[in-house]
């Protein structure tokens, strides 16, 4: 297929352009939650999740039961800072392990019912170091863009996007603070799990990203391609081509967030498609929720992002969607109206 | 087979001959989780679920492909009083919808696997009003526990017990104040969704059942008895079962707890094969949970019951025992410890 955009200028104007939900399927979905047999509003969150994925499917009776859960992986300049407890070779090893079948995130998909491909962006060729130069070249910055937004397969019914790089809650940090302010402290967690030294080198080298690329910062697409990663930007194309699909995507942990950061920062309403699947144990990641205005569907204190919380609520939006497509009416069974 | 108990005294016997989990398996489990290609903790509660469950099965990789959802109905003298916003025929109505396959449990319970029985308890015959004696005879209350207890079986790989019944959330607010105090406005709450003048009648209904039967609140089994109804019962009796199999049970809403409370009050660590599988919207149900000693796995704003906040629960545990089970270890993946 054609490339669908060429440069980052072209990628921010397909933000622009990102289509809408449909309201008439909300609107029948909402209609028949309505006729279901049980009190008005028992399942929670649940009439929510089936009335949001009607909207973007275009049905009244949304479907999850094929999934798609693409992982990005890359390597980060910024690793050789000592800011991870794990050393960089981690990310190519477990890019073996999830094409193995060997990692969380495998199992996740195979019982949910997801199809899995795993997407490794020149592991051998790191970014840069972000406190000293960009981290990526806009032709870098595109080509991993477009890494993403190829991955997608839009003929799934909702998307799953995760990641693993050594170093890249750093990264995520630092693409944080840039775009939401607070300083590096607030953004900077134990990620995999940093001791208080690793902690403290997580922030100063945050700091000084923020301070060599200061006068860059109100960009955000800028602020992907200088303080972020290749797996980041990969997410980033995905969830920007499954708004183009009209596909609905359930966001992971604080890395996968700071992807849509960028997202939400460079064109309103461009997360509308979103749903948060959790919130994770790394602390920065319930502020990053805040700030983008999702509440997430489970916390289970996981901090291991590869998807794997985002494949975890798969199976609450599951249960959502054979509640609002299976259930009776309340005509279809004579029960009773309250 | 024979019964296992004959009175109410012979079934608090068996709850105090209650069996532990299996040590050497949990420690298996441990050392398993402990190797596994992730940071330590990084699947935090999926962890402890994994080594929890192991415990119980005896197993060092448990299992939850086979569920057994068992739901309860009953109807209940004080819904009358008009503590509910459906009329008291729903409950029998709602039972045809289980056999029919219509309402939400029937969704959830075939979106995660489980095979689900429906036990409607003597429908035509409510519980006498406890505002003016007794819910139950002592030969009724056995004969709900019997129902509960052998509706169990442990054949099955992990149970989700529900319920059905106009009125029961006022039977449970009266349980759970006889044995944890508080007063009646602290446990009474909106139901399938009653307005303020109901929610006034339900709490003074409570209060009327708390003085009527004030000098029998010492005893749980006898609260239950007085103040309960005969799917309360039941639920009870199918933990109880449950236990003496060592099959884990994933707990529903507040009526599902207020069955746990008579058995945790009964016995100590009754309820230690039991996770909470939701705190539902019904404000009381976060407080029991509080005073059992369980944090839920979801929080989704649900108040239906059925059993469907554990069911939906099943996710969260079939995702956790996939990944423990699995996963590749460390050295069979290749992959570089922290």
């Amino acid at each position: 297929m054609s490339h669908p955009f060429q440069t980052s200028a072209e990628f921010r104007d397909l933000l622009n352009r990102a289509p809408a939900s449909d309201q008439a399927a909300t609107q029948a979905a909402a209609d028949r939650n309505g006729q279901l047999t049980k009190p008005p509003g028992a399942l929670g969150r649940l009439e929510d999740i089936a009335i949001w994925m009607a909207g973007w499917q275009g049905s009244e009776k949304p479907s999850a039961s094929r999934p798609q859960v693409v992982i990005f992986a890359g390597n980060h300049g910024v690793a050789a800072k000592g800011v991870s407890a794990f050393p960089p070779e981690v990310t190519v090893q477990m890019v073996a392990n999830f094409q193995h079948g060997g990692a969380a995130i495998n199992q996740l998909s195979r019982n949910f019912g997801a199809s899995m491909t795993v997407h490794a962006l020149d592991l051998d060729r790191p970014t840069q170091d972000f406190t000293e130069t960009a981290a990526m070249s806009e032709e870098e910055l595109v080509d991993a863009l477009l890494t993403g937004w190829t991955a997608v397969d839009p003929s799934y019914d909702v998307l799953v996007t995760g990641e693993m790089g050594i170093g890249n809650t750093t990264a995520a940090a630092a693409i944080s603070a840039a775009l939401l302010g607070g300083g590096a402290a607030t953004w900077v967690g134990r990620g995999t799990g940093v001791d208080e030294a690793g902690l403290s080198r997580k922030a100063s080298v945050v700091e000084a990203g923020l301070a060599r690329h200061a006068e860059a910062l109100a960009d955000p697409i800028e602020v992907l391609r200088r303080l972020g990663g290749r797996e980041i930007a990969a997410m980033a194309g995905a969830i920007a081509a499954a708004r183009a699909h009209k596909m609905p995507v359930i966001l992971d942990g604080f890395i996968c967030c700071s992807a849509a950061l960028v997202l939400a920062k460079a064109a309103e309403g461009a997360l509308d498609h979103c749903l948060a699947g959790h919130v994770s144990a790394e602390g920065a990641h319930g502020r990053l929720l805040a700030a983008l205005g999702k509440e997430p569907l489970l916390s289970l204190g996981l901090r291991l992002g590869e998807g794997s919380g985002a494949a975890l609520a798969l199976g609450v939006v599951q249960g959502a969607l054979a509640c609002h497509s299976g259930m009776a009416t309340f005509a279809e069974a004579g029960v009773s109206g309250a």
